[in-house]
This record gives structure tokens, C-alpha cells and sequence, in this order.
């Protein structure tokens, strides 16, 4: 029996770049042809590029998409290509939808029906849901369309499986957190044995703002088996063979359909010799963050239209792992460091910072704050009098390093990258205008502890081989493993006890709890809306990189330090809400994902 | 016949501080009582404040208004009481809720219909819609109860009518636009006289983050004739003797009722004396904004625990009319002017300055940015090398002020605001982390224009009498009215070409178009979402409060300087995803009613 050739075209489009994206999408129909493929699917909404969120309210914006889906329609010949686009419909409301090409035009339209309106989403304040389920019957096969969310809700694939579909192909713009591929990879398979029909998921690639969408995408046949994987965080373009699983019920009744269309395509498919299966490799689950960070990054510079960063290099983890994903995601000779020691700045710390630059070998700009900082003392002494310094002169050196980033910045047009994890964001270890001052935030999303794993694992990909090295510098203190010469994070940085390094031998850990706690603390209250009763009963395990940079903490937590740091989570609002856009890799990011008041006196108890 | 008498409680609740919104809601019913009223109604999610946002997602969040209202119930003797709160179904699912208590107890619910999901409102992110209409029996009177939204959309009055309602009470919590207030008279008197009953709307006042609820709550008779009128921006009780409107149609069939549910009260009205009606003066435009912005300080202020404010005050218009409104929301004695000046400063600026905080009384302090600046320069002269001056030295002076004021903020805990208008916004004419550093943008949707009206408004009450001045100073340039001695404002400011005064000779009209037809654009391409097409072939008419501070333009835009203003509105964007909240005041304010992508590639042709 002839086999469907399918092809799933995982592209990264850019938001609003229809022009571009057309050609893309053009592209992919065409390679598509190349292959002799019966059906391409290209993800949702990739004529506009994914979420175009308010562009959706600009009459000139969808009338500039419905023409790029018309010069789309005649490169349909030769096979069928699903589409995503907005249909404005009738009575003039929007649909997240997917136009059927074939035969040079357009011959149906599907409306996606489920609208997710959580977490990052929201497509109810856009989209009207659509009512009815669509199959297309190519060469004999029934081939259901869905749209994303509809894949993720029962009702659709049942609906589909009714109407005797036995394929179930879904465009996806699915943004990406770490852990998220092992749960579509089960829903999905339980989707497919529950109705009995093969999945083939086409999900976009890219950055856009925070989300990073990993394409990833997938066929599974109808026992819910994986047959075949898309690469992750690149563009690819997944081929495969399926031979259609049994046919289901017989052709419906008009009732059984309900609004359901079953559209008929004349293609027949032919015999061809089988093509064989490229499946793409899986990433380890720390390599698949670094993965998404670097291409964070090098989606945001370039789609808006930079070419080099700079950033900070302070000697410390951040600084230095945001230095090596830059440096990747860009090339060496697109990154500027800026070393600017104070007087509270260890030599230690600063030497660490250049040898990070030279181990990457992007380019050192030194520049000490003290002239400046000096200044600010000076000229505030008649106002601040004989108060005790505190966070005020902590704060004006970092609001000095930012003051100097951005002034290279404007003078050399560099985006600033700026340096700052999630444990300090959430709890507003941070100063704003200083540390936070920046375009695009790289590891804002990236927990302390899984910084310190990220940086591990850049360092053992510098090394040839990947293997354990012996430790440089004797033993080193809290790290499992530690860098060696020529990583590029030297095993010092692994090793030293954080510090901001604003006052005299200053620490994090002053301030805050061990990370190896904070950090589960934060997953519970930040990820999991858990109340503070919740988290005293019983704190989340070890976090899923394993416990690291500080002494493994238990299972209970000290209840005055569970509450303050939930209020300094909550009272930092103000701080989080003005600072950069950065890359989404957890469940539950700040941005859009989590809308908290500012203005909010809800206590925990 | 007796009359049904109605208390609407405009309440200013604090989103969050459950325990303190208790107590209002129990003091409200309690005077409701001593005024012998038989309905009491307060504002939707009076329980939570409004909007909650992603508190709602927290379990621990929503027992404890589940708690507050049973802790309220007991207090609804001898009346009806309404009030707003978030119901949890039996299926765990939200709802934005009324509970009608009477007797000491909760004997009905009300769940929301129509959930708005556009603009600021996020309500389906949270809440599922509710279905069937409730009417109360209250005294034999039929009241129907509706929330919010309910009321502008056609079929909950219309189900409401049908049930033989008499009275459609609405618990809102709308937000505050100039303008608003008229669409709200409007629409309700359209439903009134669509369905012959009469309107209690009772809405929220107050500050919350962004937005500003206006009260201003509102009965109409069934000819939908305004009947009184509850005051803008401060709480109030509005009571009124209501007679009821004849009764519609009988006790409607079961069948016909669907999922309605009609709740009889056993109360019975009494003969009293009737109340005499005490209307709330209307407010004129201009001093309806000034209170606004007045009202947004004073709650984001106090609602976060500061006291005391700081701002900038460079002898330009925006800062003298956000220090005019700091004074008036606060107290001059809690308000601080820093006049900071430059190389580029001119003696005239600051010496108006100086006489803007001395007719306020509000204490200054002198920081000359000089040395800072200098420091700066010179540090980074090896790196800027021979390159000509450009933005960047401009905005590092802007960094400086923006530095020292937060260095302020961190020592003293005074909260800083910024000065900037909705012009300088919309077009990124603003330094980011420099005249954007602060924890508040008082006048961050006010267009030029309105500033400079919002000023002579903010001068002529400064006057006895309110009269009309000579101009003291000869005649003044653009300006209609000018400032006289002893107004806050000197006319030299209303009449300087605006500046900022961070390069020699620099104007505002260098780099824009003249306010007057600024402001008609950005009113067009930010407001209304039209094309470039559509602005080049009509501009808006002129702005309603005037056009003023710059010669009057015509109805049509040069091409060029409308594709260059559009420009800058676009690329803009990163900048103002960083500024701090500011209080929204026109129908799209930047913020959450306008959520543009950063990375957006779609350019207006």
C-alpha cells in the first residue's frame, strides 16, 4: 500500500516580517515538492510570525497577512500545504487558523477551536473560537486538522476520530520550558492510542521576546509510538512515510458531523521508494537549556536588528556563563566585556573576568568606577550627612556599571546583555538601573543552581573527549566538578562563595538563604503557587540538576526564613516589572506568565 | 406607595489587603443600616480589590475571601446586602461574584456573564462566565443584579426585563478614561429605556497600580433620566429614594425563566421621609484628568507604604505640573524638588524651578550633575575616542539625575516619580534609567498639549475667583492663559520652547513635529490602531482640550513626518516595556491595554 509522505517544516519566522516570512514558508513548500511529499504543514500562525499579540488589532496588519496568504496559494501545486494564518471571517472577528493549499489555491479553511488564555497566552482577547472539525481526504487517507491547544484537549482528536480521520496532523507555535517535550511526548501518545490515529506535530522554531519556541517536532503512529523527532532549537524539515493506520468508522452520516467538513482532495499517492528516517539527536536536559539560551539570544539580537552585545564580566557565574552563551549564540568577535572593578573588587575576581574573555576570545574593555562613584559620594555628602552607608552606595556603583554599558551602548549601538539569575530577580537582590539596566535579560529565567550546571556543562564541551578532568586547583570548595585550563569558566569562579561585591567582603548568602534551598523555596512559590503553610509542611526535593553551589539542604525549611523570602519576592514587583525582557525556560517565568499586582497587600500565612 | 431605598457605597478597597476591605464593607453596610436603607450595594470584587490579577491563582488567596465574606454576612441585618467576591464553584471553578446576604446570611450568588477580555481586562484568564440571571424580590420590588460588563452588552438586561425586573443594580469596577464618563450616562440610558427599568451602578474609586476607578456611581430612572449622581475620584454614598417603575411582565413561567432564578426577600418597604437627593457636582474636563492624576498618586503612594516623593524639577512644564499634582495628592510638606543642573542648563529654567517649589512650599535641594557628568566623560574618553558628541553624552547627563534621585530614594525611602508625558513616551523621546528612573509616571499618558491645559487649569485655581489674569509678563508666546504671580506655575514656562536641555540650544522641535500635530498623530496610530493610509488621508480634528504650545496644523501630514513618527512609536517599544507604571487617562494607555511584541518587524506603508 502507497504511503502518505508527510513533511513537517519547523521554521523560525519572525513576528510581523511577512515578507520574509512568505519566502520561508514558500521555501519549505518547495523543498517539500522536491521530496515528493503529499502534504507540507508549516506551524501556527507562521505568515505573521508567533504571538503577533496586538499587531491582531490592526486592521492594516491582517489585511497585510490575508495577501500573503493569497501570493502563498499558487505554490500549492503538486501537493497539499497547511498554513497558519488569521482568517478575519464574515462578521469581521479573527481566527487563529490553518489554510488548506492545493492545486495552486486555497480550498479550505480550518479555525482553531480551543483559544488558550493562561499563562503566557492570550488568544481569547483576539481570537474567536472556531466550531467544527475539519478533514481533508488526501489520496484516500483522512487527515484531521487541528491547531496547537486543540491537540491538548480531548474533544478534538475524539471529534476527528469519530469522522474516521487516521491521521491527525497539529501546527504549533508550543513555546518551550525545560521538561515540557517529555510532557507533550505523553500527551501526544496517549491522543493517539485513545482514538487510534497517528500525530504529526509541526512545531515553530525561534526566539521571540521571552518565549523561545524549540521545534522539536514529532510523528507518532497509532499506537502512540514516536517514529520520528524534528532537531531541537534549529530549523529542520521532518520527512517520513506513513502508511496510514486502519481506516476508522465508514464515511459519517451529515448528523454525525455537526458542523464537521470532510473535504475531498482528487490527489492519489503513488508508489516511491521509502525514504529513510533521519531522526534528529535528543539533548541531555542541561544542554537543552543552554540550547534555548543561546538561541534566545541570538534570535533577539539579530531580529531586532543588532549585530554585537557587550555586558558586564564581574568575575563571578552569571556574568561568566552569560558571556559563554553570547559568545556562542553571536561568535567571539560579536561580544565586548566590560571589566569595572571597584574598590570593594577582589583582584581574584577581576583576573577571573579576564581570563573568562580570553578563554572565549571576545574582547575586554577595562573601566574602574571610582572616578565616578567618588564623585556621587562626594556630591550627596551634604545631603546624606553622617547616615551609616547602605544599599544607597551599594546601589550607586552598580547604577555606575550601568550608566557606563549603556553609554557604550549608545555610542556603538551594542545591546547590553545584562547578567542577572532568577533567584536574584525573584527576590530582588538586584539594583534597578544598575545590574538590571539592559536590553535583553539572558539567564533571568535560570535559577542560581542551575546556573552553576550550565556552566559545568559549557566547560566539559570545551574539553575534548567531554570527560571528568582532574581538579585544577586542589579541592574545590562547593561545585561537584570544576573547570579546568582552557574551559572557559575557571574553577575559582565555580568555587568562590557569590558576592555582589558592593561592599566589604560582602556575600549573597548575607542576605539570602543558601541557593541550594532558595531556589526550591522559589519553585514552590514562584512556580507553584504554593502558600507558605503548603511549603512549611513539606518543601519541594532536590531540584531537578541536583543540589549544588552550598551544602544540601533538607526537606524543611526554617518558617522566618520561608516568610521572608516570600516577601522579599512580593515586594519586588516594582523591580521586576522595569526590568529587561529575557528568555523563558522554566514553567512559570516572570513577564506575562506570572501578572502580579504591584499595588498588593495580600500577606501569606 | 413606598419606595425601595437604595445605598450605592463607592469604596476605595486596596487589591490584596482583605482584612481592611472587611472592615469598609462592613462600615458601609453599617451606615447603610443608620440611614435605614433597604439595599446596599458595593463594587464588584470589593472583597479582593480590583483587579486582582494573578493572585486569583493562588488557592490560599481565594479561601481567604471566601473567609472575609462569611465573616461579613452576620453584618445584614434589617437590609440586603450586595457585595463583590470570588466564588469558587463546585468544580473548583472562579467566578466573579455578587452575594446577596440578607437575614445575617449569604442566600443567593450571582456569577458574572460576560467576562471582558480586551483592553486592561485579563477576566478569562481567571473566571468562567456565568449563566442565568438572578432578580432579587425586595420588598415586592424586583431587582436585578448584574456585574459590570453585564450592563454593556444587550442581553443581561433584556433576560432582566423579560423576569419582570424593575431595578438592574450593576456592581462595577471600570476604569477611568477622559471621556468614559459620558459613554457610561449614555449606554445605561439606553438600557433603561430599551427595557423600562431603572439603573443602580455603583462603581469603585481609587488607585490601583495603573488605573484609576473613578466612583462616580449613577441612577436612572426607567426613561433613563440621570437621577443622582454619586462624586468622581473620592468615596462617597450615594442614597436615593427609588419609587420602583411600574412592574414588567408577571412572575415569568418556569420555562420561560431558563436558567434564571428569581429570590424572594420576605422585607417589606416602609413609609418613611424621603431622602433629599445631594447630587455630586460634575467635574469640567480638564480638572476631571487633574483629579485623576491626583488620586492615582496619592493611592500608589500610600497603598505601597511611602509617605514622602521626590522628583526632578528642571523649570520645564512637566515637572512643575507633576509637582502641582504631588503637593495636591500628598501635601507639600511631603513632597521634594531636586533641581539638578547642567552646563546646559539656563539660569531662567532654574530659577523657574525655584519659584515652582516656592509657590507650592515644597523644600528643594540643589545637586549640580557636573562633577558626575565630568567623571563620566573623562573616564570614557579612551573608549569614545575622537567620535563627535552625540546621544550618548546626552543621556548620560539624563543618568546622572536619574542616579542621584534614586540614591535619594534608597537613603531616605523616598518613592521617586518621573515627569514624563505621553508625547516623549510614545516617541522614546525619553532617556531609559535616566528621566525614566523612578517608581511612578504620573503624567506618562498625558499628551504635551493636555500638560500645558492641565497647567493653566492647575494656575487659574491657584487664583481667587478663578478669573481670567492679565498676563504678567507682556504678552506670552503660544499659550491661550498664562501663569501670574502667585499661581505655581510662572508664564515663563508655559511660554518657553520646550527642552531638554541636555545639549547647547536644543529644542524639542529638533527632533519632533510640533506638539499640536504630534499629539493628532500619536492620537490616530497609538489610540485608534490606524494605518499610515488612513492618517495621511484625514487627520484626527483637532485634540478636544485645544491645541495649544505650538502654531494649529492643518488636516494633513507631510508623509515623511508621519512615517518618522510612526518609526519612532515602534522602535520604542523596549524603552517603555522598562518605564515605570503611570497612571492611564486616556482609552489606550501604554501598559497592559497595549501589548505590542519588541521584536516586530511589520512597518506601516
Amino acid at each position: 500500500m502507497a504511503a502518505l509522505r508527510l513533511a513537517l517544516a519547523q521554521l523560525n519566522v519572525t513576528v510581523g516580517d511577512l515578507d520574509a516570512n512568505r519566502r520561508l514558508i514558500e521555501e519549505a513548500i518547495h523543498r517539500a515538492q522536491a521530496w515528493r511529499a503529499d502534504l507540507v504543514v508549516v506551524p501556527e500562525l507562521a505568515v505573521t510570525g508567533y504571538p503577533p499579540e496586538d499587531l491582531l488589532l490592526k486592521p492594516q496588519f491582517i489585511e497585510a497577512n490575508a495577501r500573503v496568504l493569497e501570493r502563498l496559494s499558487p505554490a500549492s501545486r503538486g501537493l497539499v500545504a497547511l498554513v497558519g494564518f488569521v482568517d478575519r471571517d464574515r462578521q469581521g472577528r479573527l481566527h487563529n487558523a490553518a489554510a488548506v493549499l492545493a492545486g495552486g489555491r486555497r480550498v479550505a479553511t480550518y479555525h482553531k477551536q480551543w483559544l488558550p488564555n493562561y499563562g503566557v497566552f492570550d488568544e481569547k482577547r483576539y481570537f474567536t473560537a472556531g466550531a467544527g472539525s475539519l478533514v481533508l481526504m488526501v489520496g484516500g487517507v483522512r487527515v484531521g486538522v487541528t491547531i496547537c491547544e486543540d491537540l491538548w484537549e480531548e474533544a478534538p482528536c475524539r471529534a476527528l476520530g469519530a469522522l474516521g480521520a487516521q491521521v491527525v496532523v497539529n501546527l504549533s507555535s508550543s513555546p518551550y520550558h525545560a521538561g515540557k517535550l517529555r510532557v507533550r511526548e505523553r500527551l501526544f501518545a496517549r491522543r493517539a492510542q485513545e482514538n487510534r490515529l497517528a500525530i504529526a506535530y509541526c512545531n515553530l522554531v525561534g526566539g521571540q521576546d521571552e518565549l523561545i519556541f524549540d521545534g522539536a517536532s514529532l510523528i507518532l503512529d497509532a499506537r502512540g509510538r514516536e517514529r520520528i523527532r524534528g532537531a531541537q532549537f534549529r530549523e529542520d524539515m521532518v520527512l517520513m512515510d506513513l502508511e496510514p493506520p486502519q481506516m476508522g468508522p465508514g464515511r459519517p452520516s451529515r448528523a454525525a458531523r455537526g458542523a464537521a467538513r470532510v473535504v475531498p482532495l482528487s490527489r492519489a499517492l503513488t508508489e516511491r521508494p521509502r525514504l529513510r528516517l533521519a531522526r534528529a539527536r535528543r539533548l541531555l536536559p542541561v544542554e537543552e537549556v543552554y540550547e534555548a539560551l543561546t538561541l534566545g539570544v541570538r534570535d533577539y539580537v539579530r531580529k531586532n536588528g543588532f549585530s554585537t552585545v557587550v555586558l558586564g564580566l564581574s568575575g563571578g557565574v552569571d556574568s561568566a556563563l552569560t558571556a559563554c552563551i553570547a559568545a556562542d549564540a553571536l561568535g567571539p568577535a560579536e561580544v565586548r566585556a566590560v571589566v569595572m572593578p571597584s574598590r570593594f573588587s577582589s583582584s581574584a575576581t577581576q583576573a577571573d573576568a579576564r581570563r573568562v574573555a580570553k578563554a572565549l576570545g571576545i574582547e575586554v574593555l577595562e573601566i574602574p568606577i571610582e572616578p565616578m562613584f567618588r564623585a556621587y559620594l562626594e556630591t550627596l555628602q551634604p545631603h546624606f550627612g553622617t547616615r551609616a552607608p547602605d544599599v544607597a552606595e551599594q546601589n550607586l556603583q552598580a547604577r555606575v556599571r550601568g550608566t557606563l554599558l549603556m553609554a557604550l551602548s549608545n555610542k556603538f549601538g551594542w545591546l547590553v546583555l545584562t547578567t542577572g539569575n532568577k533567584s536574584e530577580t525573584a527576590t530582588g537582590y538586584t539594583t534597578l538601573y544598575g545590574d538590571m539596566a539592559g536590553g535583553f535579560a539572558v539567564i533571568k529565567d535560570v535559577p542560581k543552581t542551575l546556573v552553576y550546571e550550565l556552566a559545568r556543562f559549557r566547560n566539559r564541551r570545551a574539553r575534548p573527549g567531554d570527560r571528568e578532568p582532574a581538579p585544577a586547583f586542589g579541592r574545590v570548595g562547593p561545585g561537584r566538578r570544576a573547570g579546568g585550563p582552557g574551559v572557559p569558566i575557571p574553577a575559582s569562579v565555580l568555587a568562590r562563595a557569590p558576592s555582589a561585591e558592593l561592599a566589604p567582603n560582602q556575600t549573597d548568602q548575607d542576605t539570602l538563604p543558601p541557593y541550594s534551598l532558595l531556589d526550591r523555596l522559589l519553585k514552590a512559590y514562584v512556580e507553584e503557587d504554593q502558600s507558605l503553610r503548603a511549603i512549611l509542611a513539606r518543601l519541594p526535593a532536590a531540584l531537578p540538576w541536583g543540589t549544588t553551589g552550598a551544602a544540601q539542604a533538607g526537606n524543611r525549611v526554617d518558617p522566618a526564613v520561608a516568610q521572608r523570602v516570600i516577601a522579599m519576592v512580593d515586594r519586588s514587583e516594582y523591580k521586576r516589572r522595569q526590568g529587561p525582557p529575557g528568555i523563558k525556560i522554566t514553567p512559570k517565568a516572570f513577564g506575562k506568565d506570572r501578572r502580579m499586582p504591584i499595588t498588593n497587600r495580600f500577606h501569606q500565612s
